[in-house]
């Protein structure tokens, strides 16, 4: 942490600030000039509750130097983090698609599209039970009963269960039948959510809020980290901007930026961010290319009669051909695609 | 609901369409183009599946032309809802401050402020037990302490309390203690919460999500309002921009236009939007004038010394001097003051 | 500028970085800790050359504690710019109210307005001869002709002229007809422009580009007032944000923001960051609250027939209804509004 | 272009514009609804001035069908449009790598990066001798000087020229150097450049502006087209969004909008957009893999010495590593790299 006092704070403002850091054990080291004075910390600041320092009299900024998240940095766990889902692994070296339809809608499309995922080799199933919609008149899910339906056709086609949980209530009823939780977008900041699944013994894949920063991001991984759970694989799915020719715009920088800063797999939901299935593939081209560790897509045996989503879901046909395409540059990337 | 077809959609593609559209009760308007054929619906839209639509082949673009909320919507609700919390009204021809600390951080801050709000005839104080932050880090509340602490002093001061509820699970809890429910932005779409408050019959101060649309916004207050509670105070709070001279954007536009196209009283935040008390005097002028019903607005006995929001809150003496340029300017706009 | 070292940063990397600060004349301070280093100047470093230090073996961040603006900071010109326009006045304890249409249309309609204004006491009219659209087939303005028109109208009604100058190729021309030269947001970093109007000798209106962070928006006024002209007002028009509700998002804050760390006048616009006359009201209310020293603002004797903007232009009735209640707040706050 | 009449318009508000409609040549189809009536244009209403009517009594929203360019659109030339630069092609099939410093600093510099890119034999080297810079303090570039030098080395090591050219001004003397005028994203929109350029005999390589819509970015590029030039290369370098980890946030997505309403080629700026050479290698990639025809990417003989943008140059090593890679995947692609 580094205090900047302006060019006019007085000698015993700075006195003042001085020994309250001493206070709590930390050493200052100040440079005074003409126009500001710093004072560095050069210590662990994430300990140093900035808001008894913000509003001291001559303070006119505060500058961090750490990242305020501890477990999710590569600081402190310098090598990449791989989560095994019964056999299977997500992370370094390997590219994971997850695939399904947005929302569970009764068991014949869940095992359609259960045997179409077998029949490319690929180990995990996505499916919304419980659907968060901005608007109370749209279809909300068929609850308990979706995940059964889910659970029953995974089973029958050797998958893992990759199914949203809403909130911190239902966690124990959704992780009877889940693999992997998922938390959306919006509940990217319900911290009661977050502390409950840091307490479940199954991984968790973060979803980005569409306004949240990648520090903010790491620092909702940590709230689960913080209580146990560090299986975290964290999921970008575009962020809100102005340009609104996407539903969202994915921000694929936060592939290498999340790898520089944090140890956690990340993976890319190029359905939500594009809102349309013409984009997909492009969107997942570039996702692998990038570095990502895999991808979580909206397929449906039929899109044009899909519940929810039907505009931004692939075909099983142009699954299959993006499947393909993704083989093709996983070889030359060297990188075991399941 | 409009359906555009592009020029060179199918003749058997429209008729599919039309007949969908007559399936569900509905009467296809067809104006045929070179370039492009319209089907309008004039019908209440809201009831039409999208996903049913969006998809067919041939269609390029779905237009909407009615909102998709109902009973938020002042074309369902012409007259400005007022709402009232004791003996007080919220809503036209009242502005209405409410004021107090981020959090509660023991019961000397709390009386000290709540005697403070009572000098200036003021009738709602604010301050939070529960506390959504960032970083897991960071100082999270004093639980059920922190609420009976703000029941007390807000009695003994005839004050009624504003205060946050951060899930389902906490409502029956907090409505123990508190006069208005207040969802923080993180919650605007934790759709579970919303429901458990549509279900209470105290007011709910809802707070817009910064990065939601204000079309969001009201879906929102709408699910609280489809389960039977129709009290819902909406709190604009800031967006976020790529602006970083203020902790938010406040869209003080967001005032005339949730108005315009709803009956709900409309109040601002300027502590959260501004981050930095510097700039709360000239939002929460702003804020009046632009026709605002209220504010809420971060007050703290000694704000270098405020456990969070230190920052945006205001001393008593600073926030005496607001008071009484919103005075002035209420007078001017014969608004009642309270 | 402060350099942050990582904690593994090579003695030697910080030594090199410490001569090249010395060598530009600059004493360093070092402060050396367990996770980072960190390395201060406390001069006026907006003389180094940032590209010089920041890949540097060993450097994490650069951090910056000075404004990168000299003369537009409030640091080297404390008091109040004032500006002078013929005999009237811009800036501190005014409130200048600058009206009139989008684009120059005709004679008649330009006469209109002018007689208008003059009717109540206006002093500025403006007024679009050369148009920037986004679109080539959108109208372009009448060119010189429409200079003429306006000069022609504002002599006959004791106006003084604001209008739009597109190209340094045009200052001369423009500088013909004009009092107050505008520069359109699209052209805020026109950089050739920006030189060629600091060499004039009359007031420049540098409206704030759409997507410029209040610190750039100083920076392109540095431009100007670097070439010799000092006469520079702020005009905040909306920045564009995700909300689509209006034109763009008016960022009021920016008025106590620019205040704080300049001493240029600001007015706003509200026409361009509405982008619909129902809004334009609370906008200019606000305005003036919020400590705006003034208004520029869209106003057509029918609105309905307008070649641009007429949705946010207001018609005369509407203006003038507007007046007197910017007149009554502007009573309040002893402000003297023109 | 379609227009929504609320509920309670009038009949002769209606008719009024109905009339209108048909006194400038076009059908109107109207389908009357309790709750709205839609007025629909089915002819090429690229051509209609929207100003016109909306703000006719009654109206309550216009909507529009068509895109608003031309000759821009692939609805108007079907094919993907291919670019001769001397002998080389730039769009369909080919991939075509730009490289070379920022900032033209001085012959040795330009010598080294030309003779290296020789040496991968690659066709095309950039530099910029006139630089558009925030603040006035920085480097502004060689000028005619930095154009010399450019072209000296691009003939010796066979290389076109990409640079950039900043007013109308300016054309005539950097058309004397250049082979393709880089426009840019400042002056995405500076109306008169764009008309200049419009009437060169040279391919322009348009930049987006970072706060543009793909719609806004294709009617600047319809601007140069329009004057008669139809060799517009687009050149996406990263919106501007909350995002603060990268220096921009590169809109990937960009490259399958634009193709599928454009048939112009799109190339991607990966320096600029990230800000960091860092993210630059997974920027390239993600963008070969997503369908783009190109990058322009800064390459410095050495970074730490860079005058401008050296935090975001790549060296030669780096490059040529990155070459590497893109060579691989372009293999995969069936792409001619160049």
């Amino acid at each position: 942490m580094i205090l900047i006092f302006s060019g006019d704070a007085k000698e015993k403002d700075i006195d003042n600030a001085v020994k309250k850091i001493e206070a709590i054990g930390f050493h200052p080291h100040i440079s005074r000039g003409a126009l500001r004075t710093i004072v560095g910390i050069t210590g662990d600041d994430r300990a140093i509750p900035e808001e008894e320092f913000n509003q001291l009299p001559g303070v006119e900024q505060i500058l961090h130097v750490l990242k305020p998240y501890k477990l999710a940095s590569r600081d402190f766990h310098p090598d990449d983090t791989v989560i095994k889902v019964n056999e299977k692994l997500i992370g370094k070296g390997t590219f994971t698609v997850i695939a399904g339809p947005c929302s569970v809608e009764d068991s014949e499309q869940v095992e359609t599209i259960a045997a179409f995922l077998e029949s490319l080799k690929l180990k995990f199933i996505r499916g919304g039970a419980f659907k968060p919609r901005s608007s109370p008149y749209s279809f909300q899910g068929l609850g308990e009963d979706g995940l059964k339906i889910l659970r029953h056709s995974a089973d029958r086609h050797g998958l893992a269960v990759v199914t949203e949980v809403l909130s911190a209530h239902d966690v124990e009823l959704v992780g009877r039948y889940t693999d992997i939780f998922q938390v959306g977008a919006r509940n990217m900041q319900n911290f009661a959510l977050l502390k409950a699944l840091g307490r479940v013994k199954k991984p968790i894949l973060l979803k980005r809020s569409m306004m949240a920063k990648v520090e903010e991001f790491l620092l909702s991984a940590e709230y689960i980290m913080k209580e146990g759970n560090s299986d975290v694989i964290l999921c970008e799915r575009g962020i809100r901007t102005f340009e609104t020719a996407t539903r969202n715009t994915l921000d694929i920088a936060a592939i290498p930026v999340i790898k520089r800063f944090s140890h956690l797999p990340v993976i890319i939901d190029p359905s939500h961010s594009m809102g349309d299935w013409h984009y997909v593939n492009p969107a997942s081209l570039a996702s692998i290319a990038a570095g990502a560790d895999g991808l979580i897509i909206e397929v449906h045996p039929d899109p044009l009669l899909a519940k929810s989503d039907g505009k931004q879901s692939l075909s099983p046909d142009r699954f299959k051909n993006l499947f393909k395409q993704l083989e093709k540059i996983s070889k030359v990337l060297e990188i075991d695609i399941q």
